[in-house]
């Protein structure tokens, strides 16, 4: 059955039984608007949009991995803030022509991923659209403790980094040239695997800036440069160049190096910390704060602004 | 200058630059999310999309118009809930090749709507698509009051509305047949004028279900009857249909009362109260609750399911 024979309240209804309640949830999805428990009195809220053949191909992932995706990137900015998130909306665009059994797997992926940090979906929209789009809005509470932003790295701070990179860029040329394997890689790209609980774990132990890994660590790290006035210095010799991204890399004739400083879609968290304070468990340290221009330089030489994605300047495969 | 030249992060900058903090902003955009206050420890959500073509027209509405119904539509939802806005973050995907003025001048009218209820942007993602599509979830307070969902009515409650209806439906009936005026009801297409002070005011005076109508009276009505397991009576003697909207019906030899009962986007209040407590200013009755199977009576019979529209099912021009 497609979804235009099924109808709206029809694939909402589909959607909507795939999501139990959890404590957070006050009021489910179902009426004009949802209620949330924010405990602290506040709320952290990240939105991000994916558009199918832009962000996702339907050759390349499920229904399910591209779920699971749209829920992780969007679970990844509330753990950047030291969150723990509670609960997410969305809103889904989709061709009268696609079949329901992909908006079925989609909500499995979905909810499959928001259940491993215990959030829920309580709300959503559910419009006709050429191109499959998702709009994906994520609460979080900070428990009472201050939000980690991107302003606060001082000058002599370190710089770590807790879950992987350059495995999602690796998986991304592996499908770019037509392949389908190796398999670790080819999923990392279909389903990130971001480390959500290293978030709440710095800002626990005094995490002074955070950011999630999306458009590349260069990129990004960059963010934390500009926000918070500093010169940020990564060293690549102590960058993990994991085995399959080597390997992957040898096998292209590739640079892993540029894979792991400028590819995205990995979301690792990247925070820094004061120096004497060591790191919690999960992050390794990746460089230092310093005085300076705000920028990144990586072994000592001045980055492009170029390392790593603008959506509307460069084509992203 | 099209957005593919301005690129990415100068789209951020020239839409974020628009909206100024409020004190329910506790960390606006810029960061991986954004935190607001939630004063009585829970937070109303709500989303919706809308794709050009389906939900707005470039040539019929201007990117000032769009901006505004893309704001009101969500605002009603959380007055809808007896609860007062306070946050919205939105998702745009333009295509590359749209002028950077269009965006400049959606953002304004977002924020000019938004400025009505006190309501702040405070997060958003943009990304490259075919169509203009906007995804948009807002935030809200209910200071301290229970929320006013579909399920509270009980027989023998009044049945009353806030706000206008039938004036969005003609609008769209004359730019649908080529005209350009009256201008009023091509207006009301264009921006929507839900009552947003009503919802908290229904709320105070013990409402014991709202809904705005977005799909049409009858068919939003209908939600209310089923999620309350009522029988709900309209009387179309009590329905105003007014002047504007009468006139564009004699001209078009329609019924102006077809549009009252099934025109949707006007985004009135609809709410149910005890019949011993008289309405809050505002609203006025136009039917009762009855003990009886879940549905809609106007005028003593039965209505359809189709007084509405499904955006699957039905095309809505």
């Amino acid at each position: 059955m497609d979804v235009g024979e099924l109808g709206e309240f029809g694939l909402i209804e589909l959607v909507t039984k795939r999501f139990a309640p959890t404590a957070h949830v006050l009021l489910g999805p179902g009426d004009d608007a949802a209620v949330v428990q924010a405990p602290d009195g506040r709320v952290v809220i990240s939105t991000d949009m994916l558009i199918e053949g832009r962000h996702f191909r339907r050759d390349w992932s499920s229904a399910h991995d591209v779920g699971r995706k749209a829920a992780a990137q969007n679970l990844a900015d509330i753990a950047a803030m030291g969150a723990n998130p509670t609960a997410l909306v969305v809103g889904l665009g989709v061709p009268a022509t696609l079949d329901v059994d992909w908006v079925a797997q989609f909500s499995d992926g979905f909810a499959t991923e928001c259940e491993l940090v215990g959030a829920r979906i309580v709300g959503g929209d559910i419009v006709r659209a050429e191109l499959i789009t998702i709009a994906v809005t994520v609460l979080g509470d900070l428990q009472g403790r201050p939000a980690v932003t991107r302003t606060g790295a001082k000058p002599g701070d370190v710089i770590a980094m807790a879950g992987r990179l350059g495995w999602a860029a690796a998986g991304l040329a592996i499908l770019g040239r037509g392949f389908r394997s190796p398999r670790v890689l080819v999923d990392a790209h279909r389903v990130p695997e971001p480390p959500y609980a290293a978030g709440v774990s710095a800002a626990i132990h005094g995490a002074t800036s955070m950011i999630d890994i999306s458009d590349g660590l260069v990129s990004d790290v960059r963010h934390l440069a500009v926000a918070s006035g500093c010169s940020m210095h990564v060293h690549s010799n102590l960058l993990v160049v994991d085995t399959p991204v080597a390997e992957a890399a040898a096998a292209f004739n590739a640079d892993p190096l540029t894979w792991v400083l400028t590819g995205g879609d990995d979301h690792a968290l990247v925070a820094t910390f004061p120096a004497r304070g060591g790191l919690p468990d999960g992050f390794i340290m990746i460089g230092e704060v310093l005085e300076g221009d705000a920028g990144v330089m990586v072994d000592g030489q001045a980055v492009e602004a170029s390392g790593g994605w603008d959506h509307f300047r460069a084509e992203k495969p």
